[in-house]
């Protein structure tokens, strides 16, 4: 018996056959097809659209979220809430009259339908249409709205397949509208400061990520329109909602300015939880229930950096978005308590307080934490951090994505998020399903930018 | 272009060929030889020794952890340390100078030789073998003490290869052999507490378990004989010391004992500050270096569990070995910080204060979880935590490990971990280079016990 010697003769027999040990290893990852870029159609990596002095908005979806985003809008300097739209025209009503109530013009209302929706994007006075609808719309209404000529700005996730994503890149491409998902996690104080941090290289050559989505929805399933979430998480298996774990993880290691994810593997628990909960709360239990408890992702990328991320909607953990990063010369962590660990060269004794007591092995000090915070806080922070805190929306991080989105509008300028990253966030719902339904086999992250992925040397956010 | 259809058909094309949706995973994953077992040899599933009244020790490998243990065992009841063994003389002139020095009788004396370990083993006057020497001895020394007919104890990893996992597992079976792997970790306090609390049903069903060894050792590299372990992790990809981290999430998970690993996936990092350790302490950057800076791993059980372990010794990170359960109805976390959730229903207000305020969705209070690691205290940390405590090794963990060892072998019970869970916890170290080396393809763990783990029903200690 000798095992060891049968594994080196069957690579050798694999790598014979395949001719190389990187066909080998290709052999095994499944690929999905890449759609070639149509002739004349550009990649849409650092463009900027021309400036826009007053953005007009018109809103599509005014449940949850929406209405929370009409109501920060109010205070977005440089906007004109134009339009409100839901098929649920009470829900119209409350957005119109929190316009009333904050003496802001009315709106021109849209709703009852099923394409209620159409007539909104089709108005010609809108720069930008903002969709905050369930998941299965938000990939249709984005598409339309860009084919009617409007920048559009959607709700995570903003789609749900790879024939979504290849659409939504290149419908963005073709008729050079921004097509950005409203990733809202990637503006959080933490993220943005230790982000800071990271491009001002205190953890060294950043090599790891963690992120996920760990909620407990019990609370929030029956407020759902038409059961629309609980339905998705039924009938579809994998990490179905992963861009406030990957969106994050992949700003810090520069996704498409200069690294690209390659490889994916998922795997899951069996569903238990997710099924009690309907049999509990309608007394039948499903026939079927396909997204396990908790569902795990790795990826990789061309450079040799590797990711984690974590979905769990159903089982009774405290929140967590991980938001971890492990560097050659420091460390971060958000959860369940926030800490930075780094090499003592990192840091100048200018930079801490009772900087000869760092070391590697532990985490800095509550004092030296604060003082490094607000010496790299990062400059978005800085500029609207205050007022995001008053205006709020998950503790200020939603008021500081709108707040973006309309500064590099008018200013002209590329957006933090662009269509690549919204394809390359996405791509997890459909990659990790194929992955797991394939045991665990490897996946390969199509380049969604078809080469235009090292263009840019770095991820950075656009200032004028 | 319809991408999705083709992943249908695509998947259909893989089905049909295949015949079933089982096999069409099967095809991609990546088995090894399970030897068949020798006819008239038998498992050793619930294994237990003739009681013996004074178990007779003798200690290979007197370094770093060698030297620890025999001074543990000094205070050890019903233990006599027979003799003592290392390459290096002055080791074991230190050791036996500890025994003078605490008023025990000398031990007998081996060393100087590369194979005076063997004269230890040959001895008729000893029942039990600790091996503490360097990982690529420990198979081979435990295999030729079990062929003398002694039980052994070995330090992790006890075996890094199949070849020498199979050997293990078929020597203690042919020979009647306790062979137990010295894993302390599962006998930290908050694992053994938390344990007993998922044994009495209060995280629910265990679904997902969590475990590291996250240890920068620049500061121990310089320490470790003929500089073993570096050269270790030069030459090896994969998980090189996962069992501190697999162990407790396998208890957790009652592995063999009712379910067992089928599946494992790893990924990992380029390597960066291995290699520039190499270079920063001998001036040249070494030609090749082989392990990851970072190394992942995810596992799923027969019954649709998970584990996901993680592996870093080289970048600066507090210490951690994650330790972390998601159970259908509760949640434990150990780092960073010590932490529990549970559904309120769980836990009832006798069993702790301020009953009313639990939620799913946060953490207990420090006085909750202070009143209820009182109530579910392990009975072992019971019996012997304040004395561990006060010997100490790693806070008293490694002497609850000793304990067991003789408490078990004195009163003829089986022991804490057979030869089956070191089999299972050092697999990860082959099959996860084996993953690696193939694009993070899914491997098939083995069942080492070959049929015979589902002869328990649930992991227990064994109590006299």
């Amino acid at each position: 018996m000798n095992v060891t010697r049968r594994f080196r003769q069957l690579a050798v027999a694999v790598v014979s056959v395949c001719g190389l040990w990187a066909s080998a290893q290709s052999g095994r990852v499944i690929t999905t097809d890449v759609p070639e870029r149509p002739s004349g159609q550009e990649d849409m990596v650092g463009y900027a659209a021309a400036p826009v002095d007053t953005v007009r908005v018109g809103f599509i979806g005014l449940g949850m979220r929406g209405a929370g985003a009409v109501e920060r809008f109010i205070h977005i300097p440089g906007t004109k809430i134009v339009a409100l739209c839901d098929i649920d025209m009470p829900k119209v009503e409350r957005s119109q009259k929190a316009l009333a109530d904050a003496g802001v013009p009315a709106a021109a209302v849209y709703g009852g339908g099923e394409d209620s929706w159409k007539e909104l994007c089709e108005r010609p006075d809108i720069d930008l249409v903002y969709i905050v609808t369930d998941w299965k719309h938000h990939a249709p209404m984005a598409l339309y709205a860009m084919e009617q000529g409007k920048h559009v700005a959607i709700e995570v996730p903003a789609a749900m397949n790879l024939d979504e994503i290849w659409a939504l890149v290149n419908t963005s491409e073709r008729t050079r509208k921004h097509c950005m998902m409203l990733e809202n996690c990637v503006y959080d104080f933490f993220e943005m400061n230790t982000l800071n941090m990271a491009q001002h290289g205190l953890f060294g050559e950043v090599l790891h990520t963690e992120g996920s989505y760990i909620h407990n929805l019990d609370e929030f399933w029956p407020y759902y329109w038409n059961n629309w979430r609980m339905d998705y998480n039924r009938e579809h298996r994998g990490d179905v909602y992963p861009t406030h774990g990957i969106g994050p993880a992949c700003q810090l290691l520069d996704i498409h300015r200069g690294d690209r994810m390659t490889t994916l593997v998922s795997m899951d628990t069996k569903a238990v939880n997710g099924p009690a909960y309907i049999e509990k709360s309608t007394g039948k239990a499903p026939e079927s229930y396909a997204n396990g408890d908790h569902t795990m992702t790795m990826i990789r990328t061309a450079n040799g950096k590797t990711i984690h991320i974590q979905h769990d909607v159903v089982t009774p953990r405290p929140y967590s978005r991980m938001y971890q990063l492990t560097g050659t010369k420091g460390f971060a962590n958000k959860y369940p308590t926030e800490g930075y660990a780094f090499e003592p060269e990192q840091i100048s004794s200018e930079e801490m307080p009772d900087h000869e007591n760092l070391t590697a092995h532990g985490f800095i000090s509550p004092e030296q934490q604060k003082a490094l915070t607000e010496r790299y806080m990062h400059p978005i922070i800085k500029e609207v951090g205050e007022v995001a805190k008053k205006v709020g929306g998950h503790g200020g991080m939603d008021y500081i994505m709108d707040y973006r989105l309309i500064y590099c509008m008018r200013n002209g300028l590329p957006l933090d998020m662009d269509v690549y990253d919204l394809a390359e966030w996405c791509s997890l719902i459909p990659l990790s399903a194929l992955s797991i339904a394939n045991g665990s086999a490897p996946v390969e992250v199509p380049d969604f930018t078809r080469g235009a992925w090292n263009k840019l040397p770095a991820y950075r956010h656009a200032f004028k």
